[in-house]
């Protein structure tokens, strides 16, 4: 699909009226080295609140990158509230799960410890840098926040009772997610729940199914691996429910 | 998601009456020595013809595997006839491009070499595996063709009329899928067209366009990779018209 020209780089700053900001190590490497900026280049700053802001490089060396604020180009805008909670996958396929579920519009990524997830060391810093990299590259104006990863049972106790449940079913007797996701705007908050291989089990089923606002959807009748489910879910909820 | 237990393995050959078969090297590899299979090892196969076979290692060894064809455990089903017309990416993202359409549902993968696809050399044999290996693990009876490469010009100059045509549209001007694509079954066949990074160029969207069935989606406001716009689009194509 097309991509933006303009180089594209989230900070946490404050960017209204900031003047000069000094980056900090790792986008200073970014910008000078990788990208090689120079001096009078003009790229474009998000922080997740205060829009999309055109800034003009002043200095650039390989040791340190000065940009100019001048002027916002895009307002904030709201993105759609779906969580993407998911059993923690191997290593290349969780990176790519974050860097997709990003693209996709996911707002925050939970990882989420089953009864059959098989690994519970997730490097959480290192998913977070992959949303910021997809955030940067698929023009989004924030990027999805990226928590620890928590017990399916603690997570379920202290669940938002508002919070709506897209339970991708790999049982795989439910409806399609078309036709069982409710439709009318604006939606409430929703969660897609994706299991880890062998899927959730029995009790967690029980629990997911227990909860009001949960919707058991089928994604067909082939096995798709956790990514892909995860993928698949994310763009019919945003064909269904958010703004595509 | 769930995985199957039991391995499944496609093959050529014929199944039905064949009783007796000798693997060729490397799935004898895949087995012996992957899968650690021994003799009274029972296994699934499939060819995308006959539905899929129970089968009983007679003989397991380093060099040689061999099955007796018991009993068929699943019918042959007609899978969704929707093709994945694909600008060649770089390395990785077409191997899992490859894997994922397979898991999607896609039937035929067929790179596309358009004015602005930055790669015309494309593995067509790692491709098929990649599609064959997804196949075996995602419980599908048959494994997607990957055609050549082929040009923009001579595909459209020889296309089917019958055939329909998803464009998704990287100008996102156009409609939600959802609501673009028609419904009504059975479906008649389709092919989902996704660009290159840069996306067509105005001549083949003028082309594309003009073509009878052809229906613009939109995959909503934020960029999306060509795998990301692949895997969205299918879903959302199985969704609507497919087998979900």
């Amino acid at each position: 699909m097309a991509y933006t020209a303009k180089t594209r780089l989230f900070i946490e700053d404050s960017l209204p009226g900031s003047g000069l900001i000094d980056l900090d190590k790792g986008q200073t490497h970014y910008l000078a080295n990788v990208m090689r900026v120079t001096e009078g280049t003009r790229i474009n700053l998000f922080n997740g609140r205060d829009g999309e802001w055109q800034c003009l490089v002043t200095h650039a060396s390989r040791k340190s990158v000065s940009l100019l604020v001048e002027e916002k180009v895009r307002d904030q805008k709201t993105e759609p509230d779906v969580w993407l909670v998911f059993a923690p996958i191997k290593k290349a396929r969780i990176d790519f799960m974050a860097q997709k579920a990003t693209e996709l519009g996911a707002s925050k990524l939970i990882p989420l410890l089953t009864a059959r997830t098989n690994t519970d060391r997730v490097k959480v810093d290192r998913l977070a840098l992959n949303a910021i990299e997809a955030a940067e590259q698929c023009e989004r104006l924030n990027v999805p926040e990226v928590t620890e990863p928590i017990k399916f049972k603690t997570l379920m106790e202290e669940w938002p009772s508002e919070r709506r449940i897209m339970f991708c079913d790999e049982m795989r007797n439910a409806e399609s997610a078309i036709h069982a996701l409710p439709k009318g705007s604006p939606p409430p908050p929703w969660a897609i729940f994706i299991g880890p291989e062998g899927g959730f089990d029995d009790r967690e089923r029980e629990t997911l199914a227990a909860q009001e606002g949960c919707v058991s959807v089928s994604l067909g009748p082939r096995i798709l691996r956790a990514d892909t489910a995860a993928m698949a879910a994310l763009s019919l909820w945003q064909a269904t429910l958010g703004d595509w």
